[in-house]
Formats: C-alpha cells, sequence, structure tokens
C-alpha cells in the first residue's frame, strides 16, 4: 500500500528569510504558522497534531505548543540534522495516511545568526565540525574531486550561483534578493578553495509551515490543494566522506531517497517539471541535480550551462533561489521547499514561476550527504 | 478511521540497565536491537524504516545507522523530552499502519552516568534546570501540595517505593535489584523535601527497542506477537508549574493521553490489567495513577497502601519495577515500557507476570508533566 493521493498539501507559510536579530524561534514559528493557518483558511484549533522540525532551536513539542499556545495536542519534535524539517513533514503525512488525524501541522524553524558558532560547536564527535571540518571544507572536497574527474571548473559552479540568484532576486520572502554576474562570483572572497562566497548559502534565520491534510477534507474546505505523490528518506553513515568506497561525486542518500519517492509517484525523473533542491554550496547543487536522476553524473555543470535548470529549461531547478538566496536555517528548510512546491503547483509563483508544472519535487539534504530527504507533489 | 489492530510487536529487546561506563550510547543500541531482531525472528535486512528516540545521546538518523550498519533505509531521530521513546514507537506504528513500511524498527538510548549534569546544563531555558530547578525540585512541589490537599505524607510514597523494587527484584534486566522496606525508604538521606533518596528513580544508561509490523506480516512470521490497541499524545507548556491554573496535583497532558488512546481502543481504564507508568519520583506514581483513570483523585495512596496496585491487585502497576527500579535513561524508557507489556501480555514476565492480562498500558512523561504519551496493547 502507498500513500500516494492520501495526503493533500492545503496551506503553506514563511516567515522572511533573513538575520532576524530582532525574533526569537517562537516569533518566526508563531509568523509561518499563523501564515499557513490563513492560506488554508482554518483556525489554529483545527490543528490536531503537529511535528516540528529544529536542529539547534528548540527540544521536544513544546518548540511549538509555547509559542502557538497550541496545549493539549500531540507535538513532535523531529531532528534529522539538516534534513530535520522535511522529516517532520513526512512523519506528519504517515500519520493523516494512517487516518490517525483529519488536518495536521509540519513546520521547522533555526535561529542562527546569533547562535550558529556556539551550536555547531555542541555537536561534538557526530556532524562535520566534530572532526575539525566545517560544512564548507568537506564540499570543497567534493568540488575538488568533481573537478578533477569531470574537467570543469569554478565557472560552472558559478553559473549556478548566478542562476539561483536571479531566480531569488524575485522571490520576496528570500534572505538575499539581488542578481549578481559570473564575474562577481569569480572574484568573491575564497571561503575554502574551490568555494567563494558565493558558491555558499548565507547564514540565516526563519521559519517554515506546512498545512496536511485527508484529501476528502482538503476538498470540504473549497481551497486549492496539492497531493503528496512520493516520499523518500535514506540515511547513510554520519561520515560519509570517511566511509569505504564513497566516491566525493555523488551522495547515494539522495538517490536512494528519490528511488523510493519516484517509486511511490509512479513516475520517473522524467516526469518532474521543476525541483527545489538542497544548494548548500554550488558544488551541491550539481550533485543533487544528477543524483536525482535529472542528467547523468558529470553533465551537471553543462546542464545548467545550457539553461536546462532555469525557469524555462527542462527542470528547473530552485525556483525560489533555493538555500543560495534564502540560506539555511536548517529546522525550516525543508518545509520551506514544500511550500515552494505546493506554490508553484497552484499557479501561484508569481515572477518565478515555472510553467503548467504537473509535479514537482523537494529535496532536502542532511550532514554532508549523511541523510536524504525526498517529496514529491502533484496538482489535485 | 483508527490505527487499533493495524500495527503489531513482534519484538522487544533490552540492554541490563544500569551503570555502563564501560558501554557507548551505540554499544548499548547495539545490543537492545539484535536482542529485539532475534526475539522477532528478523534479520536487520528486513528493517524497513526505523524511529530512534533520544534527548542527549545522538543526533539526526545516523544515531542509529552507524552503530547498527543500517545504512540506506529511513531513520527519524524522535526527541520529546523523556517521552522520546514512546513517541518514536508512536511513529513508527503511524508508518506502518499507513502500509509504508511491513517492518519497522522503534528504539531509543541514553547515557546518562556520564554526560547528566552537563546534559542538564545545556538545555538552557527549556527544562527544568534552566530556571534553576531541577527535576527533584518541581516534583517535591507536587508531593508537598499533594500532602496538604489529600492528608497523606511521606509513608504512602514509601509504599511505592517499596512495591517497585519488590518487583524490580526479579526483572533481570532492572539497574537496583533488591528489596528495600519502608523503614528504609523512611531513612534515608533527603534529595529534595519531601523527597528522599528512594522516592527518585536512579540515573542510569540503557537502551531498549521494539520491532512493529503489519499484523499479515506478524502473522506470517508464526511468532508470538501483540497489537496496538491505543496510542496518545498530548503536548502542554514545557512549564506546567508556571501555567496559571496548574493544581499541582495532576498533569492534564496524561490525562489527554490516556482519553485519546481509550478511546482508539475502545476501553476504559476499568479494562487496564497491568499498567507501566512513568514513576521517576515516588510522588509521580501517585499522580499517574489517578491521571490514568485508575483511582479518583486523592485517593491513589490508598489504592497502593490497600494493595490495588500490587501484581496480583486491582490493576498490576509498574510490573517490572518502574523506573525506580531500571532508571530513566531518557530515550530508552518509552520503549522499554512497551517491551514490559508485550511481556506480560505474551506470558514472559516470568517472576512478575501478571494474571491473564488482556489489555496492558505504557505511560511516559516528558518534562514536568508537559509531554504525557500512552500506549495501550493488547492480546492479538
Amino acid at each position: 500500500m502507498s500513500i500516494k493521493d492520501r495526503v493533500a498539501v492545503i496551506g503553506v507559510g514563511l516567515t522572511k528569510f533573513g538575520e532576524h536579530f530582532q525574533w526569537s524561534a517562537d516569533d518566526m514559528l508563531v509568523d509561518a504558522c499563523y501564515a499557513a493557518f490563513a492560506d488554508a483558511g482554518i483556525q489554529p484549533k483545527d490543528i490536531k497534531a503537529a511535528w516540528v522540525g529544529t536542529s539547534r532551536s528548540g527540544a521536544a513539542g513544546v518548540t511549538l505548543a509555547d509559542p502557538l499556545k497550541l496545549y493539549g495536542i500531540p507535538i513532535t519534535r523531529v531532528e534529522n540534522y539538516c534534513a530535520s524539517g522535511m522529516d517532520a513533514f513526512r512523519n506528519a503525512c504517515f500519520a493523516v495516511a494512517a487516518g490517525m488525524y483529519d488536518i495536521a501541522l509540519a513546520c521547522g524553524v533555526e535561529k542562527l545568526k546569533d547562535t550558529a558558532a556556539r551550536g555547531l560547536g555542541s555537536f561534538g564527535r557526530h556532524p562535520l565540525i566534530g572532526y575539525g571540518r566545517t560544512p564548507p571544507s568537506v564540499f570543497a572536497l567534493a568540488a575538488t574531486r568533481y573537478f578533477y574527474q569531470f574537467g570543469i571548473d569554478k565557472r560552472a559552479l558559478a553559473k549556478v550561483a548566478v542562476k539561483n540568484h536571479h531566480n531569488g532576486a524575485k522571490h520576496p520572502k528570500a534572505h538575499l534578493r539581488m542578481e549578481i554576474d559570473e564575474e562577481r562570483v569569480l572574484s568573491a572572497p575564497m571561503i575554502c578553495s574551490p568555494l567563494g562566497l558565493f558558491d555558499c548559502c548565507p547564514t540565516t534565520d526563519g521559519s517554515a509551515a506546512v498545512i496536511v491534510a485527508r484529501p476528502e477534507v482538503a476538498k470540504s474546505l473549497g481551497h486549492p490543494y496539492t497531493l503528496v505523490k512520493g516520499l523518500g528518506l535514506a540515511v547513510e553513515t554520519g561520515e560519509p566522506f570517511h566511509k569505504p568506497g564513497f566516491d566525493y561525486v555523488g551522495f547515494p542518500a539522495t538517490t536512494k531517497a528519490a528511488n523510493e519517492a519516484y517509486a511511490m509517484a509512479g513516475i520517473t525523473a522524467k516526469d518532474i517539471a521543476f525541483a527545489e533542491v538542497h544548494d548548500c554550496f554550488t558544488i551541491t547543487e550539481l550533485l543533487d541535480i544528477e543524483d536525482l536522476g535529472f542528467c547523468p553524473k558529470g553533465t551537471a555543470g553543462q546542464f545548467v550551462a545550457e539553461g536546462k535548470a532555469n525557469l524555462d529549461g527542462a527542470v528547473a531547478i530552485n525556483p525560489s533561489g533555493g538555500l543560495k538566496s534564502f540560506g539555511h536555517p536548517i529546522g525550516a528548510t525543508g518545509c520551506r521547499m514544500v511550500s515552494e512546491v505546493h506554490n508553484q503547483l497552484l499557479g501561484r509563483a508569481e515572477g518565478y514561476q515555472v510553467k503548467n508544472p504537473r509535479f514537482g519535487l523537494a529535496h532536502n539534504l542532511g550532514g554532508a550527504g549523511a541523510v536524504g530527504s525526498v517529496a514529491i507533489l502533484g496538482a489535485a
């Protein structure tokens, strides 16, 4: 039995992503969730259960219960590194598909601007910095190997940054809303060779919320909605770069999650009109494009260079502007991606709308490829 | 639609609970999960998805993937304070009931002996110590109020300790396997008045695992199994003791979770033969007994004194020995309770077996009453 078409997305909400020193994580959750309630045309009391994804900005279900005064209902905190948000969405979908709740809330939040350094330090042995490696340094290894193996260079990465900032400049909720050109990317300060400043997503505060419901409930509400077609999650080792056989040019967790999601949806990568993918770094987007099956291994640079990832390309990649424009408030990102896919499918992405999409995909990566998560939505 | 009878428990496993300075959290997860695989008669490769509950002993799904080399499948980390383990079980049940996976693993772990103080300190504002209050001091407030309101004293609490240690002395996996008498409880060093040493559960390392499956799969395996009859979870504020109207003598989260679980199971408290309840402190067990509906508010002391909570009583409370005997390795406790209920229902609790039980209940409390979680299992 599959849960295809058994869960509907009926509303989404985002904070403005950015540097919100004036906002707490609580403030951002309220902002995003109430936007989603309004979008779905429901009241907080209609929420029968909730899942909140956060890495460092809360503990337990009270992370959500207290700011929203959403007391007396089940709320689960899900944490799966940078894929926490999409895994919160996935678990909410399971509960709705199981028939437990008519309407459920999935949301995510992270406050990074004033706590990031402390947060990463306390990860201990687990993620990157535990072994003295920061995220840019790990993904730089992948870029270096990819360059060597497939004969491209920094200019291919720059085209990813230019494309995503072009898209993000039109998105009212993006953190960085500015066009950039290749020259600016290539001359930017080096962060970790070969990744320069514009190869890295910014450090950002934000929250995102998604309301899911049984399709019959969605229909009865009379609002537009989309349907969950496929879900996939795969976990590999927490240290993929240490795993024997790891080739540095792709993440098996992404491919496995995508295959699970495609199988559930009964489609292939060819059926996807657009995808929000995890471009924490420009090199990551190239790996994602290949891991998700949109083009053969080693050809994503060319795919982007030829405009196939543009809004009007074969598969629009990150029409929202991606993490490059939104930053990556850890727990929020997965729900933001699902929100983007929902809005595109409903034709509500003014200024960055993909033409008549039927299926959209969201891809959230956790750790340095430790966790891959994929959700596919389709028009109802 | 309810998920009653749509999920089976097919195997359980526990580490010996205790002071395991020689073991890491990884070691304990391997020990508990492989015991559960053996109990279910399955191989690790049969696990199609997993949920791991932990508060401080890991991050993301890799918490489980790495020690078990369980790569390439979906693994979610769930965190809900001291109820993390049972919420991991709950989410695994939803996914199986939704038809996503034939066989799934729910487990929990905590390494407390060498990290507890640091762990609690890093909770920040959220739980108890964030406001300068430790768990004993918070539950001592409840005890003091309960004494005042219902006219009992420390001797009523001592009977809880005596009963639970009596049961736990017979359980091979318990941390403290010793009988104690009331005199010893009453003369023990004071921790936080009126709670003495034997009113508090010990600080313990441990792990527990539960395998769930679709009932048709359970049947085909030919092993004994039990069925999930009811599940409930409720979250209140993270600071219940600060909430206007809080009466200090019961936790609404427990009652709400229990009502949800009873309704799903189509039974009432009267149908429960035994219950594993969250006796982090002796006073907590009295509150639990009332919150779960086993006797009217204010009468739990008498209920215990009259032997109604004994193994051969009206409702055996903590036949395993409870947290008083097992300690409370945070993420592990909820799965341990489900494991105990499963074994009792299958008649496998040698030495502490309840006679012919039909329904058993597990109750896991998180925070100082912030999270209530209840699971009801029944004979297949």
